[in-house]
């Protein structure tokens, strides 16, 4: 069964042309037929699809649906032909599944009812058990079959941006509250950030082992760190969660946005391929990520909203400055915006695959 | 009267002394008795005096009764004893003074109510004189009385901020539109941009010529963008308004948010001193900027949520990372936080001041 006994070089099951699918072949820094292509959010609220199915049903009810769930991830995949399907779900799924008191608001984000500040708010985080999330155990089973040599992305918010969600009661511009607990009370706050760990850790390995042929951990607001509290406040647990899921040999992606001064520590925490945000040109991210490690990213989402010949330069602009990348993964440097036209998202697939084929 | 023809070291004249200050000499490169100290946003809402002042007066309003922008400007340097104080006004103040139909809205912020798309929406941008602001140098006058030796820094927006507000129509998270103009009709955004500079330059001047120290340009959001972008679409109308107020001599500060990728290109624009954020330390952000220019920064400004203990010692790396700069003025790395005790203001600027006394 393994790639190694084959006679050719072709695949011969469906697990080997998953495995030698572009998506997981840039993630091991192999050499592809063609530089493959993803978007963050790609299943979302550009696809007017995705908003018919997901018309009048709450977001975290939507995530706990396996046909709908499926559905959704599926949509994209139809649309725009991206070499990689991303599990959807939100950040907070996770928490809400050990029974942390949140929703999430439209228009707002996620609201946790009680947030966490105390040595005796932590109650709240108990264990995370596979039962707990058995819905999503069931739509990657569903997602799996229907994907065939499509990997899918299974992923989960990072220690540090969880916490900030906790601790604030809900989104957060400044993260004051986040902030005055890590400088104010380190060791409550690295038990908070171990407890996240090990919640975060136990959600990834239930997608692992449903099917995910990846994952990505999401610490979408840690950029407003600096890197020494990074590295001191943060990394212990980010690390953790790279190094609970390493056995099982699926690629680990690591994402934030601002992160320029982090990129070399956010590979150092464990990740097999780095997410870069479009401030940073790929040639110098590579630079600060050293090698070893892959790179994804990063055409400004904003771009998309541009003319067709405008978007197709930047996106040279990118595959220029990634050329010499030892595995690159096209995407952008942060989620979709929801007012994205979507065929513009389809043509940049197109772009990039007819750009770099082989 | 030059400092150079007094026969001892020490200022003998009201000017001499402004010209001495420690804020102006650390502007200069040159040695000063201690670090000086200000707040971006000290006059602000985290002041209760500024609170009562301000009660049932739309901000625009204020920015234009010189008796109200004197006494909100003075509040923080009878408070903290900062070394500057800063202008009261808002980056949308210049606009609003040429006849651009906007207001700025609580909990919002400005709100332009025709956005400029279009080569015809141009025409709302004419030039300003120094009688669309006679408010602005009236109130200079009062305040250059009443602060003695105290420097005064007038400000303005970047032509990159002022475009992005005026081109989405309000504050925006991703500049989807402003992005959209700028890659997609380079010419329009060009000359767009160099109108903003004509009228940030006459706005600055008018500041200058009523007795400002220095001045600061904002831009705020310019950290949206790459590197390539910046030099290609930003820096020419930035370095415009730098050289158009060259010639007075007065230090000339640039400051943006997330601008980590940007700090050399911000100071080869014509800054004197580069302002930097708390995402990168101030060594490393010496060693971007290159010698020949002071630094401004940079304490996370969501610290001071913190207990003192922890505001101390986040301030003691900020001063220990800045020790070998030629010129430092300690700020934070962007405005004070609305919900900010104003005791811990006070207490930063003492403890900047006793640790640096030489």
């Amino acid at each position: 069964m393994s790639a190694n006994h084959r006679p050719s070089g072709q695949p011969t099951t469906p697990s080997d042309a998953l495995r030698e699918s572009a998506f997981l072949k840039a993630c091991r820094r192999e050499p592809v037929p063609h530089t493959p292509v993803w978007f963050m959010r790609q299943a979302g609220r550009s696809l007017p699809e995705y908003r018919k199915v997901r018309e009048g049903i709450p977001m975290l009810e939507s995530c706990m649906r396996p046909d709908l769930v499926t559905e959704i991830t599926l949509q994209p995949v139809r649309r725009h032909h991206v070499d990689a399907a991303v599990y959807f779900s939100d950040i907070v799924v996770p928490l809400k599944a050990i029974g942390v008191d949140l929703d999430i608001k439209p228009g707002v984000g996620p609201v946790v009812e009680r947030p966490i500040r105390t040595r005796d708010d932590l109650a709240q985080l108990r264990d995370l058990t596979p039962d707990d999330v058995a819905y999503v155990t069931e739509a990657i089973g569903m997602l799996t079959g229907e994907l065939g040599a499509t990997p899918l992305i299974g992923f989960a918010g990072a220690p540090f941006t969880l916490a900030s969600y906790l601790v604030e009661g809900g989104p957060s511009r400044n993260h004051e509250h986040t902030k005055a607990l890590m400088y104010g009370d380190p060791q409550l706050w690295a038990d908070l950030l171990d407890r996240l760990a090990e919640i975060t850790s136990a959600f990834l390995k239930v997608q692992i082992e449903a099917g995910a042929s990846a994952v990505q951990l999401f610490d979408s607001w840690v950029g407003a760190l600096a890197p020494a509290d990074y590295r001191r406040s943060v990394m212990p647990a980010s690390r953790k969660v790279f190094e609970a899921v390493a056995g099982y040999g699926v690629p680990r992606i690591h994402f934030g946005v601002g992160t320029g001064e982090l990129l070399g520590l956010m590979g150092e925490a464990g990740a097999d391929v780095v997410g870069v945000d479009w401030r940073v040109p790929m040639d110098e991210a590579a630079r600060r990520v050293g090698p070893g490690r892959a790179l994804q990213g990063n055409l400004d989402p904003a771009v998309l909203f541009a003319t067709p010949e405008a978007v197709a330069a930047k996106t040279d602009e990118v595959l220029a400055a990634a050329a010499g990348l030892e595995g690159h993964i096209f995407n952008l440097g942060h989620g979709v915006l929801p007012d994205t036209n979507p065929d513009a998202l389809t043509r940049l697939v197109d772009h990039v695959h007819t750009r770099t084929s082989r």
